[in-house]
């Protein structure tokens, strides 16, 4: 198992990982395969998202945010991060990406973005490289 | 690696794929372990679902329009298919399906879906069958 | 391929059942690898949720239910429980979780718990460990 750092600035973020995550991939000589990547955190997630235009990640995180926000009268959880717990279970914890001749096998316009939902915080990914 | 073409005709749909995917299963000689469903696109999902009654994704495409419509104010993306792009990390992007004795480990009422979300458009699905 | 049986107590319901996967991965002699959880059900699913605070878990299911109530006049199955289809599509049908040394890899906080969104019922949860 290897394990990508991923420092978010704010509280709700969607980051571009994809480089770090192929990178991963290089480094375990995986050719073909898979590799799961795998999110250790209850108030973040992992998705795959469209990488060109940056509104996107903006209208994800936008909507989110109204269907699911954060002061919610009816939550209980002291911490104030329910919204984030929910989050994170609607988006998922982990993501397959198939790997092929050494490379993501992604489409066009696909990108990793590790989810941020109750940042600034240090966070980790977990990479599992795997042959088949 | 392995590819399924979906025809999609209406701007939501879900379709059920799941004779194709199983289609796969054999052609790759799968026996046992289990088959991942991966969708290159960031506007389609992939989701398990019941293949009884048609009304059951009627009320899933339904609903998810009423939480996420297309035509919200607050979404900036100029193409006007943000709400199909949350739709589809909502949903997920992969899928992960049992197999034994060559066949899908699928529950009773259990069905694969390709969900389109800013269609119709041609499709792919991309399958990987795993030993294991 | 593995199978746990889940007794559940409500209608909607998320249960903790990371010592039973553990007691799989266990019994199965895994030490390096990665194990899938499965949902053979179209009205319950899994997610990895906080297993600290149990406010958590009512927060969840609290929005979840206020974001797709049960009797929305625009369903159509007749079962009326498209709500419970809905919600097993959003957190999802399946979970992968890592497998270092015998043991799960999980945050901190983590544990993995079954969703019943249609209970109570008996339940199965398919597990398959896999070596890598």
């Amino acid at each position: 198992m290897q394990s990508i750092t991923v420092q978010t600035h704010r509280r709700c973020e969607m980051l571009d990982v994809t480089s770090q995550v192929a990178e991963q991939v290089r480094s375990a000589g995986l050719q073909n395969g898979y590799v799961i990547c795998y999110v250790p955190h209850t108030t973040a997630g992992i998705t795959i998202q469209e990488n060109a235009d940056p509104d996107v990640v903006h209208d994800v995180l936008y909507k989110l945010e109204q269907l699911v926000p954060q002061d919610d009268p009816g939550f209980r959880h002291g911490e104030g991060n329910s919204d984030a717990h929910l989050k994170a279970s609607l988006t998922g914890l982990s993501q397959i990406v198939l790997v092929e001749d050494g490379r993501l096998v992604l489409g066009t316009w696909q990108g990793i973005y590790f989810c941020e939902y109750d940042g600034p915080r240090r966070r980790q990914l977990f990479i599992k490289c795997v042959k088949a």
